[in-house]
């Protein structure tokens, strides 16, 4: 079993669009000046134009920012929702109470702007932390914002490029499924690149659905898969102040509603993990200054929990990230890592293969080095996606993380962010 | 209370000299041809003229090196010691049984050359993983090194260097110091740069002493100081399979022998705290590719536990470690790096102060952006040794910890190691 039920994609259709692919909701984007750089857009806002039903899941950091803060009361309190406004550029954390005022004031402008009211618009921020917002800059970017939604798929776009920090290319994905013969659609967009790791690094993810599905269900289907594709993520082991996974769901694809675990449940499930998948990879792909996507396969484990902490040690590892980067097959340092992470396994049962560009290769056996062509090796590590599958031949759980190698330009991104 | 508590230093005076400072200790080094550079040393003996008791802290990860295997039966056992073997180059590790009967065989030849028992020799290997031992190598150098043995302060330089793998210098240190009016010695070696994390890195340590103490006292000794010294380092979150510290004691400094805790044990504890600290600071600022130290000091936090791993989080957060190497003084990170660690504070009590080369300076004051200079932030962060002060205002527990800066050359010194 390898971590999550695998599910059966068979009936999800990857379609073009983002987060306005679903029936009603629009979305705008514009560079209002938070970022340094006037170029760069820096706030977006996506509207439900039906009252939507919200799931969130945020980040385990006990310094919370404070639209996390906000957001938690909304979601948690579980009441509709009708908007989101992000800004990028500035994280609103570490900021005090006149921090959470400043997200209420946001969440206000929007309310007035849009004519609803200011618990239903949930807020996420990413950038710098401990710097008040801007804002007069804020609230005229909303403002502007409310003024000019779309459902264009442009828009949609535009959408996740405003929501960027040191990402270096857009996240977006929608799909198409079926629901008691509706068709259902769901679109997402994502940023996250630097500082991501367990409990989720500074990484956002905006998902939006059509599906009528009840507050209970939306919130088991979210909390389940963010553990199988946000926190399987590593890029540097720090994990944000800021983190946040809004789910919307606004029942306009007219469906049954989905109120129980059945049928439906199962394909709108699938079609979720389809797309956190899907923005998981790229986000670990997109760490920063990465080359290369870095997938660590446990196999055979003898419980989940093992197979999860041990395939995200392997992600974790400095050592094992840029060997990676310099395609030196340096298996010692896997098995050091699966040793330290805390996870159970018997090393002299361990075989180490890697993957990369329709290529494999054993390492390996058994704890001990396979007679391997090293020239091979440097071969499939020099592939963009690189795969470790490390079989334990000692249970039957199995799981999957996510990370990226290390590279000089992380040093040089971090180095110097605020500048 | 700062962690352990403040050993009265007055006591213990530094002196020249390394592992053979105490009486009765010869040691010598030599270049075997393990490291494919032929100029480099790579194999180190250590005598005891007398049996010594000896005590032994090693690595927590569960993938443990040969000589690791060998060590621990014989330190564990009680047995007294004449002899440490060591070879830089080759780890021993992931090599099955004929990697443990390659150490076994290390030993049987040392102790035939030195007309000992094989039981009274340890080892300790660091260096690549998976690959087996030249024995042919191995065993020249161990009889060649046998009839060199050598007390004097050249010797046991040389036997430094030869343990060093990625160290920029060797690390070496001895103190003298009085029990019960008799003078008494302690010397030490150590090596450890990559690698080195929480439950200890490459790391090895060996400490002389002339000291007569009881197996139980030196035991509690050792395993109480590793805890506030080479487990505060962290350089890059991974944690060795070959760690080890090895404490001889061989009583030829004629005190009444320390059975149990008392003024005597007092200083004894002082002494190896002080050799232990200066080591574990020395490895921490010679981490891959480092340009400066860096020392997290909690205070004010409400446990010692809560003190300790919050000072860890801060100072094994890549993206510190790379702000301090631009000498940028993002103290968000801090606070994020606070947050994740797990350990208890308040984030709204928390002060962060930073010092270097005689300048101190507030950058947040009650969890929030004090005013301060970023020119002269700057200035202190491009000291050698930067110290990040953090307050909580909580409790009365504190605890330091050390780490380095993450730099271009880290990524460039592991993205190909074995080449």
């Amino acid at each position: 079993m390898l971590g999550r039920e695998r599910a059966d994609y068979m009936d999800i259709r990857i379609i073009d669009g983002g987060v306005t692919a679903p029936k009603g909701y629009r979305a705008w984007a514009l560079g209002a000046g938070i970022k340094k750089s006037s170029a760069k857009k820096d706030m977006a806002m996506l509207l439900s134009e039906k009252p939507a039903v919200c799931a969130g899941v945020y980040t385990k950091n006990c310094v919370q920012a404070a639209p996390v803060l906000w957001d938690k009361k909304i979601t948690d309190g579980g009441g509709s929702v009708r908007a989101v406004v992000i800004n990028s550029g500035n994280a609103n954390a570490c900021t005090g109470e006149q921090g959470y005022k400043n997200t209420q004031t946001t969440a206000q402008t929007a309310a007035r702007a849009l004519e609803i009211n200011k618990e239903e618009v949930l807020i996420a921020s990413t950038g710098v932390i401990g710097v008040q917002l801007p804002m007069d800059i804020i609230e005229g970017g909303v403002r502007d914002m409310a003024a000019n939604l779309e459902a264009s798929p442009a828009a949609a776009l535009e959408a996740a490029r405003a929501i960027m920090t040191t990402d270096t290319y857009e996240k977006v994905i929608a799909a198409e499924f079926t629901l008691s013969g509706k068709t259902v659609r769901m679109g997402a967009m994502a940023k996250g690149s630097g500082m991501i790791h367990p409990n989720m690094g500074t990484m956002l993810s905006f998902i939006t659905t059509d599906a009528d599905i009840s507050k209970a269900m939306l919130d088991k289907a979210l909390r389940e898969d963010v553990e199988y594709t946000y926190n399987m993520v590593s890029v540097d082991g720090d994990t944000s102040t800021n983190d946040t996974v809004l789910l919307l769901a606004n029942g306009m694809a007219g469906n049954p509603s989905v109120t129980e675990e059945g049928e439906d449940y199962r394909v709108f499930c699938a079609a979720l993990h389809r797309i956190n998948e899907y923005l998981a990879k790229k986000i670990a792909a997109d760490g920063e200054g990465a080359t290369k996507l870095i997938e660590a396969e446990v196999r055979g484990a003898r419980s989940l929990k093992d197979a999860r902490v041990l395939a995200k040690s392997v992600v974790g590892s400095s050592l094992i990230k840029a060997a990676v980067f310099g395609a030196d097959a340096n298996w010692g340092r896997i098995m050091c890592a699966l040793g330290y992470s805390g996870g159970a396994f018997d090393p002299c049962k361990t075989d180490i293969r890697i993957k990369g560009g329709a290529q494999e290769l054993l390492l390996a056996e058994k704890g001990m080095a396979a007679a391997c062509d090293e020239e091979k090796a440097s071969e499939i590590l020099s592939a963009q996606e690189v795969s470790i599958v490390i079989e334990l031949h000692d249970g039957e759980f199995g799981a999957r993380a996510w990370g990226c190698d290390l590279t000089y330009d992380y040093v040089k991104i971090n180095a110097d962010y605020r500048s």
